[in-house]
């Protein structure tokens, strides 16, 4: 791969890399059709990385099928399909970590400890073996995207990184791997997520500048949901992530969620800039 | 620096690095050289890395000559020299560290904790903005060399480590940027340094297999000096630094030590093929 990517930079190719754990839905084509707008070669990396799952977590039973996802990436503008294996990504025996401090204590980083380490690590690792000019992740991950911009900065990192808006599904969802571990039950009160997430647009365009007026509006709707567990409902700064008491006009915040149907743990977001 | 070496690696130049962090000596300047003779073009960086320092160590004393080493380098065939701020290096708010562990625990690691964390992220860094297909590091600092070796492997970075043979003073003392803080009393003491490394290399050359016979000689000829403090003298396995008490056949080990004179911490070393 990286004598491939040394042939493609020496060519004068733009070279985008859209790092991804494969089982391919619209969200990842759209990755996927974003990066070959800005640059020449796409590369697509399939990693089901155990580093960022933590031992009860669904590593094992993640969902799979590369044959269906070459098939995917390809039709959506991909020219190289990267699929390392684990002995491969950490050779034996592995000892170096890359770790954002700060950002990553808050919200999935406080629910899910050394999850954003396993992926500063791997992603490290995957620029240093594709070497790209840009790099495409989704918005669904807000707080991934804030961490590997702040990682990409402070490591020097001689490549672009382009956030891609969420994709949803019909009724709102929004589209992620884990969606088909839902029941048709839990599919049907899923749509709570984001239509709270509107809900909480519309209060903030309507002017409610308090965040617990609006998070506990947001609770509320998805509590409402027989199988919902709430993790969290926050509204932090967009950048930095910190929370925020009260909302300020001028202010970008992050109104995030994560959410548990039995096992299966959905997340959400809407960024919004306060009038 | 990025589109330096950019511009460099298109035009097929083999680009080499020597990270240092500057007031060169004879060692420094072999380095240089050994990068001259495997690459097209030698950056030369110096930095004084604030994060490999503790809060009680000579960060803000460490010796500086920035003139005096742009000569020096150039006179060893350093092409281009880089020399970044704190500020440009550690970007406010800096959030971004690479750690690689087990190697790190024992000897310098074990007596200087966070050391190596700041070592390997800064080395990262400078990897990242100079792009190089060769770099070249010291064999006296030994577990270094080790732990850039580990962390380069882990994290794909496509480059080759090269590591330089120690070069001594005329009496045997490694050449050290902080040979400058001895007393001309201190100065003559510290030769027992490598006069007990030599001392080792006989032990074990006649057959000697009890590691802690060997270091218990090595500690009687330091402790003999009257203002030498021991921090450690260890017998490791080169590769995984692993203590070894008894020698075999076939092993190839390294002979390290740490020695405080005063305020002034020297380390030297020395590697053994086991007969």
């Amino acid at each position: 791969m990286q004598r491939a990517a040394d042939l493609f930079r020496a060519g004068s190719k733009v070279v985008g890399v859209v790092p991804t754990m494969g089982y391919f839905h619209e969200g990842h084509l759209s990755l996927v059709r974003l990066a070959k707008q800005r640059s020449d070669v796409v590369i697509t990396t399939i990693f089901v990385n155990p580093t960022q799952f933590a031992p009860h977590e669904d590593f094992s039973r993640y969902p799979r099928d590369l044959e269906r996802d070459a098939r995917l990436a390809e039709s959506a503008g991909s020219d190289i399909l990267f699929v390392p294996s684990v002995e491969e990504m950490y050779e034996v025996p592995y000892q170096t970590y890359v770790e954002v401090g700060g950002l990553t204590s808050v919200l999935e980083g406080k629910a899910r400890p050394d999850h954003f380490r396993g992926v500063t690590t791997v992603v490290a690792k995957i620029f240093n073996i594709t070497k790209p000019h840009v790099a495409v992740f989704g918005q669904k991950d807000a707080q991934q995207a804030a961490v590997i911009r702040q990682m990409t900065k402070d490591m020097n990192f001689d490549l672009k990184i382009i956030i891609a808006p969420i994709v949803r599904e019909a009724d709102g969802l929004a589209m992620s791997s884990r969606n088909v571990y839902l029941s048709p039950d839990e599919r049907k009160q899923s749509v709570a997520l984001s239509a709270s997430l509107r809900r909480a647009e519309a209060m903030i365009a309507a002017g409610e500048r308090r965040s617990l007026v609006i998070t506990g509006e947001v609770m509320q709707m998805i509590g409402a949901q027989p199988s919902a567990m709430i993790d969290y409902v926050s509204i932090s700064q967009n950048s930095t992530l910190e929370e925020v008491s009260e909302l300020r006009s001028g202010m970008t915040v992050l109104v995030s969620l994560a959410v548990r149907f039995g096992p299966t743990r959905l997340i959400d977001n809407t960024v919004v800039e306060v009038r």
